[in-house]
């Protein structure tokens, strides 16, 4: 099965990005991937840099962004992984992943469950926490477990993917790095951000597709803020955790890769992680600390 | 703080690995090693490659082995990670992890909670799976989450040594390749392994020491089998996942850090991943599977 990551920057408009993005997918789509995979609200800038109500705009049109990506899915015949911004009543706002199946239908959608706020990442003053769960989606070509960026962080999230059949992990996400930052703390961030995907590849032994948006987006309104580099570095990993392919750090592109679903059996079937977990023993898990 | 760890090979016998263990932490101590840890079941020859009843044995004198080692940690003045075979009743064996502190008293003992079972690698046989949790253990260095060996593919029992204040992650650990195995094959073997037990660093802000065996050792009994090659590879790694320091795949060798535990929370006022902990949904771990 081939597939596809969007790797983009933002286009100065939401009309141009959307413009690129559905280019690319044609691109993808010619050849011959069956799976597009889009990056976190690829349909515009990241707005959570800043609070500003005016944002909660981007989100009224939620049921016409649905219809529109459907019908994209269905002209170019590819399971399509979009994330959009949802208003599901004045007030109340979630950063939400919609899938649509080659046919257009939509297989199922998935709501960021792990909200970051952090500066410029001001994503809990627009986001509620997600009320899906962590439920993977059904589709033509397998079962896909999307998760959104921060939940990147959590292998609680991973595993419960996991054991509700998830077949691949998929993560859309934005982060980048801060041009003051030093090198070093660049560098750290960047590996600590690939290892910690890798291992719910390797813990869950499946594939874990990640697509990160990439290129400098300046602070809407502090002129002393320097903004977010977004540091692209899209990637996909088989179940071992091997990279099979990977993008740039600071250009847009489209990254190819093939998955074999089948290796995931091979892999559970010599390291059976599955067998031994200890489920009478992890209740800890459900607490905030144990202290 | 500086630590140490020991990683070595089967010496042939019992009572001169025990020597040379001995030898290394004396080592170790005039180094100014505050914290020694040992590999997994360092008294001897890794056993578990057949299923033989005289190895219940080497489980018999539990009692004096915690009095021997209490004395050489107190002798040299270190706390000490050791791993033992522990027969807590007739039929009733643990693989257990005990803790000393620099005075010699027992700080406390893990039993390994996970346990293995493949071909070569007989676990089950022999270790009752855990009955006492995982329970960080304090001693006058700090708290030390003390796991062994497969504990360190789940995720969940990391999380739960940190929600209960864990302040380093320590893997005692003896895994390694068959010579028969492609070259390709060991590589990402390797890999894995060091991936997963960075990403509990990670994922939870804290520094991880894992400790493995190193060195061939023949199968006893059947030489139609190979033997497991040690694969080495001690390593430390801070809270970001980043290599502090690593042995060698083929040498035996004693590894130096140095620790600083400050760091766990500069990481986790930045990145503060168990703020947002979504503990209302993660009730599926307790699962086996969901389907």
């Amino acid at each position: 099965m081939k597939i596809a990551l969007l790797q983009m920057k933002y286009q100065g408009s939401h009309k141009k990005t959307i413009e690129k993005t559905v280019e690319n997918i044609r691109q993808a789509s010619r050849d011959k991937s069956s799976l597009v995979i889009l990056q976190e609200l690829h349909q515009g800038e990241y707005f959570c840099q800043s609070e500003d109500t005016k944002n909660f705009e981007y989100a009224k049109n939620f049921d016409d962004d649905v219809i529109f990506w459907s019908k994209v899915a269905k002209q170019y015949g590819v399971v399509l992984v979009t994330s959009l911004f949802e208003q599901r009543t004045a007030g109340l706002y979630h950063n939400t992943a919609v899938v649509f199946d080659k046919d257009g239908t939509m297989a199922g959608k998935y709501r960021k469950m792990h909200i970051p706020d952090d500066p410029s990442f001001h994503e809990k003053f627009y986001f509620t926490p997600g009320d899906l769960g962590f439920k993977p989606i059904k589709t033509s070509i397998g079962t896909l477990g999307i998760l959104l960026c921060w939940d990147q962080w959590y292998p609680e999230a991973a595993r419960i993917m996991s054991l509700n059949g998830a077949q691949i992990l998929i993560y859309p996400t934005a982060i980048g790095w801060f041009d003051n930052d030093s090198k070093e703390e660049k560098k750290k961030q960047l590996k600590a951000w690939k290892i910690i995907q890798q291992s719910h590849a390797i813990a869950n032994s499946i594939p874990v597709v990640c697509v990160n948006r990439v290129g400098l987006e300046r602070h809407p309104r502090d002129l002393r803020e320097q903004g977010i580099r977004f540091w692209g570095n899209s990637f996909v990993c088989d179940g071992w955790g091997s990279i099979l392919a990977k993008g740039e750090k600071d250009k847009e592109e489209i990254v190819y890769a093939k998955l074999d679903l089948k290796q995931s059996k091979e892999i559970r079937d010599i390291w059976p992680f599955f067998r031994d977990r200890r489920i009478d023993a992890y209740k800890d898990i459900l607490q905030r600390y144990c202290w």
